[in-house]
């Protein structure tokens, strides 16, 4: 049986820590974090090097065998849950997580891809250096799941996700060879730079092995100002005041509507608000120095409150005075997503719009959402200074956990796509797509774009055993006339 | 005869204005700027708009007449040439000069593939704006070749090439269908990020119609310093510390040897050297500052002087006393290849190395080939930031211009390119391959990576349409064992 030869082969080849098919050590990861997916798998290779991935590719190749690779299982979409058909080998990147190099002088770090990022942060720190990309699930996430769906979080607006953290790539490609783009090189113009196809492809052209990493000098001060707005509108006219200002020391720029501080003051014993009076919108905003900047850093956060200030933008703000208070400014914003699960249940969307039309896009389809869905609430909030927001549907008051969502989540869900689709955004700003919204990537997107898409994937994996069935949708969509 | 129906009904597709074989119209643009190339053409297309684009491309396959798609034809390899079999159309996208949209708020501009550099600085410069992008052919290079060649420039340290300038591409597929992807979205997670492929591509994938650029403020002062060293091993340090010291302020830094100082003063009438000594390395670095952080950039310029003076980087050096010195500065760096082209004949190279690297590259391989051909001379100088530095072996002395490059030329370029490659180095830094580099690069690169890019280009570009016998190596390369 052509099966049993396949699992024997690969037995051989990993050894016993890289092969397994024992359920108590494989079903931990087949279901994803957010507990939407469940797969099943034929078992579970957690290769030791990048030799020991291509030799299992080139396997897996000959035998038509599915591989779906997984970092740390923290992914949003689904996209490293395998289907339940339990063909697919679920190929674990988490044994190799050496940082093979980090060069001080070069500021540059070479990561396998199960290097959590956290041990990076860490890493990094020892050397006054830091990775300037975080985000929630850092104690989990991995370096080769963070390319893989080109992560973003809370420093895009000053450093860009993580494709432009990546100065190299090493991949496994589906035949089983390795594509080596690990040096760096800062100008380098031989053709196609592939490396920016395997970012953010979710697996479904190659297994992203190891990578070439930014670094930058360490953070020595910052400063986080919370604000207060009467209006929404009023939000892109403070990023852009700030961004004129601070220039390159603004790093975070994160926008809450009064119902989520409410929603977290609540919830959350240890949360204050930080300023006297109500206001319909707030913004933090975060400006930081390294060693050589540090100085500077107090007069500037003065100098962009008192301007702001000038000129209305503002209805009241304050400076976070010790590091202990800028926390807490933060806590502010890091506890909505958990306030607002607390209040009951939400269909939650991660969408981006042009930066400029953010603040329109939620007055305008906020009362648009909540007209179509009666009772409903919308809720946005989030990174508004890459014109990302979390744009959580509330269900209304008494509605059923569970029962809501399953009733009401898809057509909510199409109505918040279609929406953002018509303002020219994008329905996955940092999420990626995964199994969760693949079919509405297929119904919303450019077939001309689609079709690209396939045609790419059919020449990198004409097997398709690379992550099947997530991002790239199946059929081939017929071009408009 | 299929030519001839083809012939009629482009001609009716574009009109008089947008279709010509008048060798009088023609013939200027089959050679290109250096004068290497000279090929033939059936027309010269020249469409008004993006559908005429694609109407033309639809055609083109239709009757399988390949395209050579042309900006300002001021490419450095030949890459906008047609071939010598006059089988193809030249598609100048000249005609495509419309700013559509200039964004002074959102930062952005909207450029149709034929609007020249300069217009476009310009354009900004009118709003209070820059575009962060410049070198030597701005008055002719057109933003459809700057973003086909993903070029480079002397601001690259600071702000990158030209892929990160660009934030939305429309092109033209290889089947007339229209990618659009202009609408600049700051986070979009949905999937393989197709407009990277285009950029660097050279018009073998698909034909740029337009692009979505971003701009930043304008600049209020610099404050440029010319330093002298006692050795190139000095220059990264200094590289380091600049950066350190200075961050985003820091946006050039130029080497030129001793030789290259001497050809300047020797060529260029207005040129004077800026120290009284001698010295065997010369550095220029340019600080940079918008309104809102000029007050602080003399300061910013005399502590990076000083604090190299005392950590002994710098023999001597000097800061522009003012703008016009500034500009003397500079002419001292921009002098140098007419300079050098006057001493007589020289085989170039554009290459880069690791950032770290560079400074040991230079000192261990020019010996190394001057030692292979003897009398020759090797001369690295420019874009000491980005690992990229132009190599030149100049001739020995009584070598007969044209012959010399003629007889020598291969062999020498071989020598140097196996050094890059042995230094893990790229071949094309910032110039492209186009044809004057294809078979170079088809005998040096990893075949993993020559035979994932024959299968994008077939994947894009199954007919081998757009921009044939450039770029992409024409056979797979046998993987090694």
């Amino acid at each position: 049986m052509a099966t049993h030869d396949f699992l024997e082969s690969a037995a051989a080849l990993l050894g016993q820590r890289g092969f397994t098919r024992d359920p108590q050590l494989v079903t931990p990861w087949l279901t994803d974090w957010r507990g939407r997916y469940t797969g099943r798998a034929l078992a579970l290779a957690s290769p030791a090097d990048t030799q020991e991935v291509a030799a299992l590719v080139k396997l897996c190749a000959e035998h038509r065998v599915p591989l779906v690779p997984q970092g740390g299982n923290s992914g949003m979409c689904g996209g490293a849950t395998p289907d339940e058909t339990g063909a697919a080998i679920l190929l674990s990147l988490r044994r190799m997580n050496a940082i093979r190099r980090l060069d001080p002088a070069a500021r540059e770090a070479v990561c396998e891809a199960g290097v959590i990022l956290q041990t990076l942060h860490e890493a990094a720190a020892a050397d006054g250096l830091r990775f300037p990309l975080t985000l929630g699930g850092k104690g989990s996430a991995t370096i080769g799941g963070l390319i893989s769906t080109n992560a973003g979080g809370t420093q895009v607006l000053r450093h860009g996700s993580m494709r432009a953290q990546v100065l190299g790539i090493e991949a496994v490609l589906a035949d089983g060879s390795v594509f080596d783009a690990l040096t760096p090189l800062k100008k380098d113009n031989r053709g196609f730079d592939l490396k920016q196809l395997l970012i953010g492809s979710e697996g479904t052209l190659g297994i992203v092995t190891a990578a070439t990493l930014r670094l930058l000098p360490a953070l020595a001060d910052r400063a986080v100002i919370w604000a207060g707005l009467g209006s929404v509108a009023d939000a892109p006219k403070l990023l852009a005041h700030a961004e004129t200002v601070a220039g390159d020391a603004l790093e975070g720029f994160e926008l809450m509507p009064r119902h989520s501080l409410e929603a977290v003051l609540a919830h959350s014993p240890l949360a204050r608000n930080p300023l006297g009076q109500d206001h319909a919108w707030h913004v933090l905003i975060e400006l930081v120095a390294d060693k050589a900047r540090a100085d500077a850093l107090p007069a500037l956060a003065q100098d962009l409150l008192e301007s702001a200030f000038a000129q209305g933008l503002v209805e009241d703000a304050t400076i976070a005075a010790n590091e202990a208070q800028a926390e807490a400014f933060w806590l502010l914003r890091d506890e909505i997503a958990p306030a607002e699960r607390a209040l009951g249940p939400a269909v939650q969307h991660d969408i981006s719009v042009p930066v400029a039309a953010m603040a329109r896009f939620i007055e305008e389809t906020s009362p648009e959402v909540e007209a179509r869905f009666p009772g409903t609430r919308v809720i946005a909030f989030g990174h508004l200074g890459d014109g990302n927001v979390h744009y959580h549907v509330l269900a209304p008051n008494g509605a059923v956990p569970g029962e809501w969502e399953k009733n009401e989540g898809k057509e909510i869900s199409a109505v918040v796509h279609d929406l953002v689709t018509a303002w020219h955004g994008s329905i996955s700003a940092e999420h990626g797509i995964g199994q969760l919204k693949r079919d509405e990537l297929a119904r919303l997107s450019d077939p001309v774009q689609i079709n690209l898409m396939r045609a790419v994937k059919l020449a990198l994996d004409p097997k398709g055993l690379l992550n099947p069935g997530k991002l790239v949708p199946l059929a081939p969509v017929a071009a408009n006339p």
